[in-house]
C-alpha cells in the first residue's frame, strides 16, 4: 500500500517560529496566503471567495514519538493521552483548519482568514465544509 | 523532510466494497470497531464514551491521480475541481469523520457510531471536537 504524502502548495505566513503561534485558531490568527503547486491548480478552480473550507496540512517541525503529552501551558497536569489533545506533535502530523477565503486567482494563490501554521508548512488537501 | 505516514489503528466494518458505501456519513452508514495498535495505545488513554472525535483515515483504495471529477452520481454535470468535493479519489485521501464513541476498552478497542469507510481502513489520527 502507498503511504507517501503528496504536496500540492504551500503555506506563506508571518508566523516563522511556533513561540509566534496563538493557542488556539480563535486567538488571533494572522491572515495567511497559500500557493498551489501547478499540477494541482485545475483541482482548486471551483472554490469561490467567501466560501468556508477545510485545509489539511503537514506540520513539518512536529516531534512524531509523541504518544501523551502535557497540555500546553499547563504544566501541573498529569500526561494525557496524545489523542485527546490538538498537540501538532503526533505519530501523523496532520493539521485540520476551518478558514474563509478571501481571495482566490487563476495562476493558484488563496488568501485565507485567520490561520494558525508556520510559514512554509506544506499543504495536503483542501476540503469544503459541510453543512452538518 | 519526512513524508511517510504511519497507521496507528484500522477499522472494522460491515462496507466490504465501494458500491456499500451511503453517498454522506448521515445516511445510515454503520457503526464500526477500530483497532489501536499496541504501541499507540498509550495515546487513547484518555477518551471517553459518548465524547465526539474525529477520525483522520487512510482511503487506501483511492484513486491519487484524480484532479478534476464529475460529482458523484450527477453525471450531467461538468467536471469540477477536487477540492471542491469530498471525493476520496484525491491526491492525498485523507478522510475525516466525526463520530461518537459508544465504548472503549483498555486493550485499544473502540466502538463508534455511524462511519462511512471501507472494512480495513487503516487510521492515522483521532483528534477531539472543539468547541467553535
Amino acid at each position: 500500500m502507498e503511504t507517501e504524502i503528496r504536496f500540492i502548495g504551500k503555506i506563506h505566513s508571518e508566523l516563522k517560529s511556533i513561540e509566534d503561534c496563538p493557542l488556539q485558531e480563535t486567538e488571533n490568527a494572522p491572515e495567511a496566503e497559500i500557493t498551489i503547486f501547478p499540477e494541482f491548480i485545475d483541482g482548486i478552480k471551483n472554490i469561490l471567495p467567501g466560501s468556508e473550507i477545510l485545509l489539511l496540512t503537514w506540520l513539518h517541525e512536529a516531534d512524531r514519538t509523541v504518544i501523551e503529552c502535557i497540555p500546553r501551558k499547563n504544566y501541573e497536569s498529569p500526561l494525557i493521552g496524545v489523542f485527546s489533545t490538538r498537540s501538532p506533535d503526533r505519530p501523523n502530523p496532520i493539521g485540520i483548519h476551518s478558514v474563509k477565503v478571501l481571495s482566490i486567482s487563476s495562476n493558484g494563490l488563496i488568501k485565507v482568514s485567520g490561520l494558525e501554521v508556520l510559514d512554509q508548512t506544506p499543504l495536503l488537501d483542501i476540503k469544503p465544509v459541510l453543512n452538518r
